[in-house]
């Protein structure tokens, strides 16, 4: 045996059959243990942390949107769901909240204390280790803060718990940092698809070995295998959400929003299933569609009563000046979509938790091609993870 | 936030505080669902079975251990502990075995039920989808087979499991394939200490840049944490057991067997805490100890009433012609051990279990040399962790 999970693997596929289930993730069950070992440890890494320490589009745009609105922040009381290092706290301390609770269910909560300390605001932030589902602070705040976005914004399912602590603990008239979310889509052309294709190829063919193999020295038919371990492969190759830095001429269609949040207003399950449907417009001479690309933006506007003094966005777009570390989310088509001029694809996408991991979602994509002459294409429909 | 695992962060670090604990590993309890998260979910992948079924040195010491000592299957009871894709199984059954019950924790059952119908044997082999602890057979057996090693033989702590199933399942006068193990260590050379040293100082040094990027540009001065970083980049670039390969002429030294376990007579206790004194003795002109390596061999010997008509051995140590997919592990000492001629390192090892995950292990290694001289060198202490 060797249980090394190594590269190829896809991660995150947790399986937690016949075990205690103790939470609930949006309509399905939860089990805090395998979610701490899934989900959580990975955030105890100071590399972790630095990781996102120094993703420049990140820090700017949350570090401009509290010290260039001082007045949610002079006086106030601030909650920051999911600490990490304790960064977010830090700045509100030093925008002049009168005091910061900051929420960590990672060990990382200790290492937060310390930077705090050693910036000696430890008298305005305090630190709780622990779920924010599970901890009691002693008033209701007048501001929200979280950095809680993950790949194509929902991945993590961290969203829920801010909602959670919004709907305890935050004022009537409280303000979300940040205050509304927004889901993008667009076409894109990308060269990972031949690669991927090769690969899967390349993996079958293996397999094909294999199995002549066995047959020869082991006396063991594995054929019989053939097809579950194809569905596996194409799967792992084809129908798994690519992280990716795209360049802004890799899109070639108008981008959309599928979704908008109101940090304020929206409600879990609006965030655990998601379904849009949309036309793709393709920008002229393109000939070929081989995916899309899903990526997020948040602003920061305060709230309609206590408007934003400038308002901040934070934007994962593809951009050929600045990259985040999310990236953007690319979905493959195989086969390709071969397009004429003012073609229009008609699409449906769908995206829900997985079954197996609430923090990770599956996503169904249905597409169409309307063709300038009339002509629609059947359906055709393209399941995709998001591990 | 970002919580997708990447290449940087060590793996298996799982958290499970705070959450309910349903069974026992060595003294240390276990959470199921979490331990399905960390460890069993890896097995659910036809890939990852491949892996495995493609290591020659593997499936060839199983097959002919099989298949030389046919009378200790024909017509007999078998339990195969953690059957995977079900090989073993039916090659106890091609072998004559009247019945085999193949237990399989994961959905890796579903296939193994496939693979065993698809070879004409589901009316000998029996899947039983669980884990060993929970499920029953209708009947004690003849033989237990159990390919249950995991790295440096330990690691995955699956032996526990397989002698769970002997005290319950197998016949006073059963016997268990393999029958024997040991655990071997030898000092070696490798560039990879030097290599690793150079990452570590990289890592260090971008962390100095980082400090003074967050001081200059986010007003936060990070260097409090300077000490856990280091510490946490040490364990990860020095202090974690490296898988490798390694070359025969690698070794400097005389290989030390520090464990021997009779797999019919060895209790947990044994395997959850391993402590070993010894003396390391070097090849004539070797001048240099960059660190030391562990591997294990098993042997198919049958039992003392029921002896092997043929013996065979599963070895992982360094070999030129064949490799296994287990490799060695190479434990670092940095800075490295200078040696004169006729040096001795006079050493202990202490293998135990890790809190945060009973399938991990902590390794402390103590070490002095002794000098041709009679002059004896002050004990030196070097934590591990094999993740």
């Amino acid at each position: 045996m060797n249980g090394h999970a190594n590269g190829e693997v896809p991660s995150g596929m947790a399986s937690s059959r016949g075990t205690p289930r103790v939470a609930d993730g949006g309509g399905l069950a939860v089990d805090k243990a395998a979610d701490f070992a899934n989900y959580f440890c990975t955030y105890a890494f100071l590399y972790h942390q630095k990781e996102m320490l120094v993703d420049r589009v990140r820090m700017d745009a949350y570090f401009s949107s509290i010290f260039r609105n001082l007045k949610h922040f002079v006086g106030k009381t601030v909650l920051d769901v999911g600490t990490g290092s304790g960064i977010l706290a830090i700045w509100a301390a030093q925008a002049g909240a009168k005091k910061v609770y900051a929420v960590e269910a990672t060990a990382m909560a200790r290492h937060a204390r310390t930077l705090i300390a050693g910036n000696k605001l430890d008298h305005i932030v305090e630190v709780i280790e622990g779920s924010v589902e599970d901890i009691t602070i002693p008033e209701k705040v007048d501001v929200i803060i979280s950095e809680w976005m993950g790949y194509f914004l929902v991945r993590e399912s961290m969203f829920d718990s801010v909602i959670y602590a919004r709907d305890k603990w935050l004022k009537p008239d409280g303000i979300m940092y940040p205050s509304h979310a927004r889901m993008w889509i667009a076409p894109v052309r990308t060269s990972i698809l031949e690669q991927k294709q090769q690969e899967y190829e390349h993996a079958m063919a293996d397999w094909n070995s294999f199995l002549q193999d066995t047959n020869l020295h082991y006396k063991v038919d594995m054929s019989c295998l053939s097809k579950p371990y194809k569905e596996e492969q194409q799967k792992y190759f084809l129908q798994t959400a690519l992280w990716n830095s795209l360049y802004p001429n890799q899109i070639i269609g108008t981008p959309v929003i599928i979704k908008e949040f109101d940090c304020l207003t929206t409600t879990v399950e609006e965030v655990a299933a998601i379904r849009s449907s949309f036309k793709m417009h393709f920008y002229e001479s393109q000939r070929k569609c081989s995916g899309f690309a899903g990526w997020f933006d948040v602003q920061f506007k305060g709230s309609p009563s206590n408007p934003a003094d400038e308002e901040v966005e934070l934007t994962t777009a593809p951009s050929a000046e600045e990259t985040t570390h999310w990236g953007q989310q690319v979905f493959l088509l195989s086969p390709s979509v071969n397009l004429s001029a003012g073609d229009v694809l008609s699409c449906s996408l769908d995206i829900t938790r997985s079954r197996q991991n609430h923090r990770l979602m599956d996503v169904k994509f249905v597409h169409q091609v309307e063709r300038a002459s009339g002509e629609v294409s059947p359906p055709i429909t393209s399941p995709y993870a998001i591990e």
